[in-house]
C-alpha cells in the first residue's frame, strides 16, 4: 500500500459490498435458527406484525464485512485499528442488547442506563485514542467559517456527547426495511471522499468499506427484508460513522450530512418533552403521530418504501451539500 | 499498477461482483420491458413453463461488470484489451442471437450456420491477437507431461477449434437457474490463480473479474431466477474463459476444469450421433432421456437445485484438480 487514493477507497467499498452480500446467504439461516425472529413491539403498526418471523442481528455480518474489507484493502496502521476497535466496541454493545432481546427473550433488551454507560465509556476511549493516535489534537473544525477551534479540556466531553448522540440517533433510524442502510450509505460515502481528499487515507478506506457494506446489506434488507441489522448493526454503523468523523475532524458536519439521524432522535426527544409539559398542564398534546419520525410519515399514509426512499434521498442530498461545504 | 498480485485479482473479483449485483437491479426491469420473457421452447420440461415470464439477456450487465472491473483494476495494456475485445465480440454474437429471439420474436434465434461462422471468425482473430500481442507464440502447453509443444501452422486451426467448441459448450450449459454461472465460477477462479502465478497479471485480473461477475449473477439468477443470462451471457462467459486460456497458454487444461461444459456438449453430440445411427438400422435408440445432460438428470427425478449444486460442485472439484496439475 503506497499511497491511498480514491480508487483504493472504491475497492474497499466493492470488497465490503461483496462480503456483505456473500456472508448474508449463510448468516441469515443461522440468525433465523438463533431465534424465531425478533418479537415486534406490541405498540408497532399492525402492518409490521408480518415481520415477526424475520431474523435480526444482521449487523454481525455487516461488521465482519466492514472489518475484513478495511483491513484487507487499507492495511492495519494505528488509525485503521482505532476505527476497527471503535466499531467493534459499539457493535458489541448492540450485540449485547440484541442478545438479551433475542436469545434471552427479554423484549426491551439491555436497560437504558447500562447501555448509555457503555456508549459513554467507549466514546471516552475513542476521544483518548484520537488524541493519542490521531493527528488533529483537541482542534475541532467548524463549518462555514472554516476554522479549527482548539477545544482543550472540552474536547473529551464534546466527543463523548457526539458519540452518545450519534449512536443513539442511528439506533432510532433503524426501524423500516432498508432505512438505516439507505440513509447511512451516502453519509459514509461523503465521509470517505472527504477523508481521502484531506489525506486521512485509512479513514477513507474504512468509510468506503462502511458505504459498501450498507449497499450490500440493502440486497438482503430491502423490502420485504430477509434480515434486520438489529442494534448490533445500527450501533456498529453509528459508531463507525462517528469514529471516522472523530478521526478526520469532521464531527461538526454530522448534523448536516446526518440530518436524518438528527430528525429521528430529535422527533423522539421533542415528543417526550411536549407530552410531559402538556400533561402537567392537564391536556396531553403530541407533535408527531408516532415517533421516531419515520413512523409519523407511515401514519400519514406513506408506504414504507416511500418513507425509505424519501429519507434516503434527503440523506443523499444533504450529504452532497456537506461534501460541498467541506471542500 | 506496479505489479499484479493475488490480492489485485481478488479486488477485481470483488468489484465485478459488486457491479453485477448493483447493475442487476436497474437492468432487470429494463430487460423485462424489452420483452415479456424469452419464450420457453415448447419441448422443454413442463416445470420450466413457469419461467416464461423471466427476462433474459442478463449477460448484458455481466459483460459490463466484467469489462469495467477488469479495466478499472487491471489497467488497459494490450493483453487486457485483447481479452476485453474477445469477450465483447463473443458477447455480441450472443446478443445478436438473443435479439432475434427476444425482440424479433423468432424463437430459434440466429441460425446455426451464421452463428458458427461468427464464432470461427472471432476465434481466428483471437488466435492472431495472441500471436501478435501474447507471449507464448505457437507453443501449446501439454498437461501431465508438462512440456510446451510448438504447434506451428496448426496453432491457428487448433485455437479456432477450441474457441468454437468451448463457446458452444458453455452455451449448452446455460439451461437451469444458476447452472452456467455456478459451473463457470470455479473455472474462472482457477484460471485467474494460475494466470497470476505464471506472471500473466492482466489475464489473472480479467479472469478474477469473470469469477466475481459469475458470483454476482448468482444473486439474481439463483432459483427462482429473476433474470437469465441468455446467449449474450453464455457466449460472453465462454469467450472470456477461452480467451484467458488462450492468452495464458492453458487451453489444454480446459477439458479437465471445464469437464462439465464438455459433458454438456458431449451429451448432445452423442445423442444425435446414436439417434441417427440406430434410426438407419430401423430402431431409434437414445443414450440420454434428454439433452443437454442437465435435463437428463432432471428427467431422472433430480430437482433443478440438486442438478445445479452437483454440477457446480463437480466443476469446483475438477477445477481444483486442474489447479494442482498446473502447479
Amino acid at each position: 500500500m503506497t499511497d491511498i487514493s480514491y480508487s483504493t477507497m472504491i475497492l474497499a467499498a466493492a470488497v465490503a459490498f461483496a462480503l456483505t452480500v456473500i456472508l448474508g446467504y449463510p448468516s441469515i439461516p443461522v440468525l433465523r435458527r438463533l431465534k424465531a425472529g425478533q418479537s415486534i413491539r406490541e405498540d408497532a403498526p399492525k402492518s409490521h406484525m408480518v415481520k415477526a418471523g424475520t431474523p435480526t442481528m444482521g449487523g454481525v455480518f455487516i461488521l465482519a464485512a466492514i472489518i475484513l474489507a478495511a483491513l484487507f484493502v487499507g492495511g492495519h496502521g494505528k488509525e485503521m485499528l482505532v476505527l476497527v476497535f471503535a466499531t467493534l466496541a459499539f457493535g458489541a454493545v448492540g450485540f449485547l442488547d440484541d442478545f438479551i432481546k433475542v436469545v434471552l427473550k427479554r423484549n426491551l433488551g439491555l436497560k437504558e442506563k447500562p447501555k448509555m454507560l457503555l456508549l459513554v465509556l467507549f466514546g471516552l476511549l475513542l476521544a483518548i485514542a484520537q488524541l493519542k493516535f490521531g493527528s488533529t489534537g483537541t482542534y475541532v473544525w467548524i463549518p462555514f467559517v472554516n476554522i479549527d477551534v482548539k477545544f482543550g479540556f472540552l474536547y473529551v466531553p464534546f466527543i463523548v456527547f457526539v458519540v452518545a448522540a450519534m449512536t443513539n440517533a442511528v439506533n432510532f433510524t433503524d426501524g423500516l426495511d432498508g432505512l438505516a442502510s439507505g440513509v447511512t450509505l451516502p453519509v459514509a460515502l461523503v465521509l470517505a471522499i472527504t477523508a481521502i481528499g484531506s489525506g486521512f487515507g485509512p479513514a477513507g478506506v474504512f468509510a468506503g468499506a462502511v458505504a459498501g457494506a450498507c449497499a450490500g446489506f440493502l440486497v438482503h434488507n430491502h423490502k420485504p427484508a430477509k434480515v434486520f441489522m438489529g442494534d448490533t448493526g445500527s450501533l456498529a454503523l453509528g459508531g463507525a460513522i462517528t469514529a471516522v468523523a472523530v478521526m478526520t475532524n469532521t464531527t461538526m458536519i454530522l448534523p448536516i450530512i446526518g440530518f436524518v439521524y438528527v430528525a429521528e432522535i430529535g422527533s423522539v426527544v421533542i415528543q417526550i418533552f411536549v407530552c410531559r409539559r402538556t400533561r402537567k398542564r392537564g391536556e396531553e398534546k403530541r407533535v408527531f403521530k408516532r415517533t421516531p419520525i419515520h413512523h409519523h410519515f407511515e401514519e400519514c399514509g406513506w408506504s414504507e418504501v416511500k418513507v425509505v426512499l424519501v429519507f434516503s434521498l434527503i440523506s443523499a442530498a444533504l450529504s452532497i451539500l456537506g461534501l460541498i461545504i467541506m471542500r
